[in-house]
């Protein structure tokens, strides 16, 4: 099914305690569209790259079946430029550097044939840009919508508009408490389903996620890596594999819904292997379909035996 | 099967944002005891109380099938009490008062009728008095441990000899990092069972729990509590159902440690629910199977459907 996805797309300059690269592909769009390519999609990206992004970025894009009719190129400045760096225990990082660069004029505008795109992803940015995409598309199956404390802090107004035209909302577990004044995960997800999203995923990072639709909860383990190398990226992935796998089947169900999210922690472990993208263009294929086997087999509860 | 528990008999003071109580009956040893009791076993308690000990928490372990043979009753003091107090978040509590009485001077003794013990428990106490504790057991099927932050600093010698004497280690995550100086816990977990468990168990508070093995990982999902009034005890309760279902069914194998970890889990999600025992000991025929259950509907993943 069709696929839009309208985020960042940017140049990443990261260090990790096992490494670092100065300018790599990265940017909210870039994985969520990579990431869905491997479902058979042919993701619609709209974003916005300056005058530095390299032809090789657009055919990396263009090999993973990503649809660039959307991508405004600016030739008046750069792409967007961020640079961290991680520590030891990778969940804390530090901002070194945010250079908007072309991306702080951005204006996502829809292109006429992506308008009736099925498949929503609004990836994380500003709220009011959000409403603004919502604006153009005609009738979704479909919207899921990223954000960050950033915005729920600085922009509560705009993205409490976006909230009431969203299906599926995607945040981690502080944003959550933040976003709902509420310390308890259960009662914070009741609230947050109130300003809107019927379905509510809140990431947990090293201790899995949780799915919370109108019929019930559901605890996907993480996958339990020895070695995570850089988790840059890795929120947008499973946003590309939940949304991914759910445009592939069409299938809205709860039942789907615990698959998605199973596929979308799938790919986020696979991002966490190397520097940025790198683990995910590598994929071949059945990689996908076995970490999902592994995923059941680290969870499954066997059934009470009688005595 | 016979079952061992070696560990506190104490009473408690909790404040919680929810109210408070002044003395209740608690200790590692009580809440371990109670909780096998549930699993059909008639738990031999090794402890010590003093004059102030009531006769109605003598009956209430009695009512639940606690052996009181090992019950030691020092008549020149007060019982081991404990007060402290749980912020809003309930993850964090601050000790008020700690007065060892009786408990100073405890010496496990075991009695000869308890020595054949085919599962022993041995709560958090001091390494070298778990360690006098297998000294006097003949032959256990399954010696399982629990402690904490103060013996991993204060008493490393005397744990570590524990730690190459027990089956399975119980342990929550910080205290798994702190013992192996590793914060990966998939890393810890590796150079924990190098120190003598072959089983590891990390739990996670409202993360869950994590079950190292030789063949591999299980990851047991939290049940999603909108309302917990006091989690003192939740750790030994874990234990105690834990090691209960294991006695119970006298069946270690991989499959039925995974069993064992969600009762744990199941006894331990009941406990949270009112101050000290009082929930568990309310407990009633289907409660237990009923909520082992719903962790299955909770975690369950769909096989993955052909496109």
């Amino acid at each position: 099914m069709s696929f839009l996805v309208v985020g960042s797309v940017a140049y990443d300059g990261i260090e990790t305690p096992f490494g670092s690269e100065d300018k790599i592909l990265g940017g909210s769009a870039t994985y969520i569209s990579i990431t869905a390519g491997f479902f058979g999609l042919k993701p619609r990206l709209v974003g916005i790259v300056g005058r530095d992004f390299a032809v090789t970025d657009v055919q990396l894009l263009k090999s993973h079946n990503v649809d660039l009719e959307g991508l405004q190129v600016d030739n008046s400045g750069d792409t967007f430029f961020w640079r961290g760096k991680y520590h030891y225990d990778l969940n804390n990082r530090d901002t070194l550097e945010t250079s908007l660069n072309v991306f702080e004029h951005f204006n996502p505008e829809i292109p006429d044939s992506y308008k009736d795109s099925e498949f929503v992803c609004l990836g994380n940015i500003a709220p009011a840009l959000q409403n603004r995409v919502l604006d153009q598309v005609t009738r979704p199956k479909l919207v899921v919508c990223d954000t960050m404390n950033f915005w729920i802090e600085g922009a509560r107004a705009d993205l409490m508009e976006t909230l009431k035209r969203v299906d599926v909302l995607i945040i981690n577990d502080s944003e959550a408490r933040e976003l709902s004044s509420e310390p308890n995960l259960v009662r914070a997800a009741e609230k947050i389903q109130k300003m809107g999203p019927e379905i509510l995923i809140i990431k947990k990072g090293e201790h899995g996620a949780l799915l919370f639709t109108g019929s019930g909860i559901f605890s996907a383990p993480a996958y339990p890596l020895v070695d995570i190398f850089d988790p840059t990226g890795a929120g947008d992935t499973f946003m590309g594999g939940f949304v991914g796998w759910l445009a592939r089947t069409g299938d809205l169900r709860d039942e789907n819904m615990r698959r998605a999210v199973i596929f979308g922690s799938v790919m986020a472990s696979f991002c966490v292997e190397a520097f940025g993208s790198k683990r995910l263009i590598s994929l071949e294929n059945g990689d996908i379909e076995k970490r999902y086997t592994e995923f059941m087999e680290l969870s499954t509860i066997p059934e009470i035996i009688n005595l």
